[in-house]
């Protein structure tokens, strides 16, 4: 490597910047040598994601400081961490050089063991409890969950695969891995993999760097290199990892807004949204536990499904947990139908009775099997009420949930009335469904009915859940609902009078 | 009741927590002994609420105190106030057990008669001029104007009725109560009645509660168990009713987002809106009365609609005002047609030339018994653009309502265009229509003319009315008018084609 | 005209109120006689706007004091400002009595000549560089480049214009100047004439003022009435134009929302709008140059596509451009499909091989000669990756690239695939096209294939190129792109079978 011929100006710069202003310790923060030597360069190369870090807790706090805390403010779980970062900010080398070993991206780089993607098993150094937590969460699957299904498998080609004409007969390929990675994967996460290596001149001189196939990617399912799944950073975004951006709605709204999951676009017509968008100015995002009441007065998304929420004399109202399917007693999101939560993370394990890999019947009824039964829904249930109850009287609070048990059975009905419909269709040879091994997804009037589970039930189920009726009525929802099944009655009484 | 054994511990925690911090005066804030009482376990059990009504202006100045102001800046309207409650910061008790008689729904609780549900009776003992003049809002009557309408009940019960298919023949069951709650309800307000009592366990002993139906609820138009109409906390977000979050869009966004009456999302692309998302962070949302240009620099809803506007020389630009529809000549939300403005705040007594309940003809016109005349119509919009002048000439603010009733007149001619289409197929027997005595909102061909006025029309007159051209072009506008005038046609050149 | 009589008063409240809060220098800022005389009425009758400027930094700082910055903060481009104005703060009458010749709605108000409408040629006067750049953004001619090009004439009127239904015959109009102004004008700015003057009554006596056709308006490609094209004011939103409104994306949104570009909604679930929304309140808007990693941390539209960008050590990453264009190699915006980018602002005299105003031919392929070439699409791309490599890895980075180019290929061949269909239907004479001198819009499937290129395949694209993955796959994305082509071959079918 060349020198870099600033490097003690650079050096001093970087210290002289080091004094954190919002340190809530007296302690002095020290980076550890190999951390300013990244910083050398690519303060220069990268400012941005240098300047972000420095803004950062990382930046400001050792594991050591960190580890003082014992009470329910304490941010890192392990119960030890390695001496050789203890003592030092959680700086770039201490991430970006963990594992080294385990790390198929693993390079060599101005004399370190370097690699570019950084994984739950590098973050659960110091983070072990979440990381484990995160292992229990559908997310951490997502990727699996997708293309171990063939039969999603074939949905997402029906989507992503590019088409032809010639001659008027349609040509359907397959999905490309780029295409798939710029849509479904960007959120499901991609395989992480080193394609091959290559040398480029640089202001530093030549350097040897991985190049990644699946790359660029923050998918909540990502396969990284070290074999892992997940990435940390899909909501706790780098380089600052700021628990303020985790706890608000817009970093949830990068994946749930719609019109699949309609989460964010709910949330925001929602009485809690209302509160959130005209009051958040005066919230504390950053205290650590989180009292309800007091750094906050209406529930973002953290808040139901992630946070360590407390009341203000202390009691803890609901623990903190990245297995976010602990409050949740049923799947609203209809594969096709709602349906009770599965039991294990990997969901590419479901088969139902007809041997689809759905955890619902095509005409209705769960694959029980796969699912959690009535008293682990309870349990779930209670936990997310708990958070309800602390702003929420119980008779609101059980005249919510029944309201949603009502939606959820109209809903599915709903669904169950077009899925009839196409059936009958299958079944008369009007379109092609699974019996003659045909995708369910491809054609015109199958793609009429993945609108009503998949957009219209979703957004009335999400509009119910989350208290955002907008979504429910016309916005995607029961309008649409009703609208769909009448059309769907309409072609298949064209084509009976198409003579077919 | 068994009595808390931390009693003193909690009221001591209480009293020392209040010392409210923005307080504008200088005297010393009580809390009544009930209001106490109250939060001795409530601030244990529902710790937000408590924490949330701190942080109001309700816990930091007597009803006394808030008297003394005698100029623009008054907030009670009301001339006297009970001395039972003027000394006091307005707690809990204070609402929650105001005029009891009156609640159906006051029960027996430790000693107190407490009601769940505060109503515009409850609030107008210190807000007096603002329950009466939502008295003569439209919103107030929301839950009259579409259930004691069957015309629009007929279009719920298409919209939220459950459907099912048995041998390809479909069932349709009207809505029940709980999916109405869910859906057109959640907005125009549900009536609450208590249905029955039930006792449970709690940390604090045997509790016997009333079990309220159609609960919980805040809409607009909700039917209390007092007999009043209305909730005052669909936009005074309980419990902290800060003005601000009533004069932020959010709040209006809840009900007002679309696709059938999309103010939000036009105001959000407008430049008021690009002016409020940008700089709104330097704004003064409580300073009352709201000085044009210091306090603000660009209109949210309720600086055109609601607030009392003054100029920085102290001028008042516009009264404050509960009966939104002051400054509204035309009802820009057809029903099917753009129209004037109905005269009473009560629209379930309009009856067309037709007979139908609709204050325009289905064939075009007004029903004008009805609705405002021609001079009412001029004050209104006066009214209106004394807003506007504030910060845009006279041409400006001319030009721009001159573009509104061309937009009218041209979403209506469309909306014409696809009923005329509508009513052949009627005519024809493609379709039952009302001269069937069918309803007009069921069949397929009639759900896609819904979206002509429903949502085309209104956004685009929308898009006019608050300058936001993105929603009035492609998004739900103009383009989709014109497509689905062609495509109403399409469809029965296609059934004349199958011989009907 | 009659002297206002609180003259004085007004004047030295005036004054008095002159002590601007934010000014960095020490220097006195005198209000000009001219603007104090306009204040005078004006703070009256417009108190928004003038209370709008005072918070500007037009009111805290004059020319003179704004050229005594030499370096990257310089703000006045211009190397000269004339005498009159440039020890005055920047007020009413420096911008609305400036170059009265030019202006053909200059009138004699009060004994001075005030023009309404403020031109990038007024502006100019201090911001040479930028108005310059602006004359070579396609922006600026974006009148001309929609109302120029016939073809593009034909898809307006087949949105705008109005139709009716006689005896079940369509008819059709051309769209109105009012409606079109109300649309596509807004965005793409009107013409602005002097139509007419009048004469009111006002408090201040009678006046003689012009009336503008089509005003109001901010349009980007605004046609001034002194001949200039454009707005500043479009995005230095008047009368504070504060550059923290130009940078934030709310601006962007009036104009780029979709669903026909949706650059706003894509940012919004893209990871970089996730932190702008999580994080802004702790950036640093004003600031200039533009620090990244320390007065931002993730890119608004401004940043991509304007700013001046440094790092934290003073090098610049990117200079300002008004010229959007310089970093754009390819126009992701179908017409039909993604093209190399123009050559010429004007995109009125592009014609492609067919003779249609297109920069693409109908059945694929570029225009050539009107785009540019390799070499300089090159150039552009390696500008704009100089903003992302500020935070990115260059593998990051080209990766991101990489997948852009398959998207586009990918949403051309859709697009391609639905023409064919739409070409075939038009030989069998299905649908009347160009090749039967009728418009390729306005059909019902013609309609329905605009969808494709307009709205699904754009919208793919910018989910790809700004990294928002969920527009390009279930929103607007690849899910209606293949929905589309089934029901377009669909629609062949059933005109077949109707013996067409």
């Amino acid at each position: 490597m060349a020198r870099n011929p600033c490097f003690k100006v650079v050096l001093l710069s970087v210290s002289m910047a080091f004094i954190p202003a919002a340190l809530s310790h007296g302690d002095q923060v020290s980076l550890s040598d190999d951390t300013l030597t990244c910083i050398e360069c690519h303060s220069t190369i990268n400012p941005g994601i240098v300047g972000d870090w420095r803004k950062s807790l990382h930046a400001a706090m050792t594991p050591s400081q960190a580890m003082k805390k014992t009470g329910l403010d304490r941010l890192v779980s392990s119960r030890e961490v390695p001496e050789k970062i203890k003592d030092y900010a959680v700086g770039c080398a201490e991430c970006h050089t963990a594992n080294p070993d385990r790390h198929k991206d693993t390079f060599e780089h101005n004399g370190y063991q370097v690699h570019t993607v950084v994984t739950p098993a590098d973050c659960s150094i110091c983070h072990i409890e979440e990381a484990q937590q995160y292992g229990d969460n559908l997310m951490s699957h997502a990727y699996g969950n997708l293309q171990a299904n063939s039969l999603y498998r074939s949905l997402v080609d029906s989507i992503n695969g590019s088409m032809s004409i010639e001659d008027m007969k349609l040509s359907s390929m397959p999905s490309d891995a780029d295409t798939d990675a710029d849509s479904c994967l960007y959120c499901h996460g991609t395989e992480v993999k080193v394609k091959e290596t290559r040398t480029i001149d640089t202001d530093y001189g030549e350097m040897t760097l991985p190049v990644l196939s699946g790359w660029p990617n923050d998918g909540v399912g990502r396969i990284n290199p070290d074999g892992t799944m997940g990435s940390c950073t899909a909501c706790h975004t780098r380089h600052q990892f700021s628990i303020e951006t985790a706890r608000k709605p817009a970093t949830c709204s990068e994946c749930h807004k719609g019109p699949d999951v309609p989460a964010y676009g709910v949330y925001s017509v929602s009485k809690h949204g209302n509160i959130y968008y005209t009051k958040e100015g005066d919230w504390n995002f950053k205290s650590v536990p989180w009292t309800v009441g007091k750094d906050f007065t209406a529930p973002t998304c953290a808040a139901c499904h992630v946070s360590l929420l407390v009341s203000e004399d202390g009691k803890v109202i609901s623990r903190r947990t990245h297995s976010m399917n602990n409050r949740l007693a049923l799947r609203i999101f209809g594969l096709i139908y709602a349906h009770s939560y599965p039991r294990s993370p990997d969901t590419s394990i479901i088969k139902n009775k007809s041997g689809l890999s759905l955890p619902t019947e095509l005409a209705g009824g769960e694959a029980e099997n796969f699912l959690i039964d009535g008293s682990e829904k309870d349990k779930r249930l209670s936990e997310m009420k708990k958070v309800c109850l602390s702003c929420h009287s119980q008779g609101w609070t059980d005249g919510h949930f029944d309201r949603l048990d009502t939606t959820v059975r109209n809903s599915n009905d709903m669904t169950l009335a077009d899925t009839k419909i196409l059936i009958s269709a299958w079944e008369k040879g009007l379109a092609e469904g699974p019996d003659r091994n045909d995708s369910p997804f491809n054609e015109a009037i199958e793609k009429k009915w993945i609108e009503q589970w998949l957009f219209y039930a979703n957004s009335t189920r999400f509009a119910s859940a989350m208290g955002g009726a907008d979504y429910g009525a016309f916005n995607n929802g029961r309008f649409y609902m009703s609208k769909n099944i009448r059309e769907m009655l309409e072609w298949m009484e064209a084509q009976r009078n198409a003579g077919k």
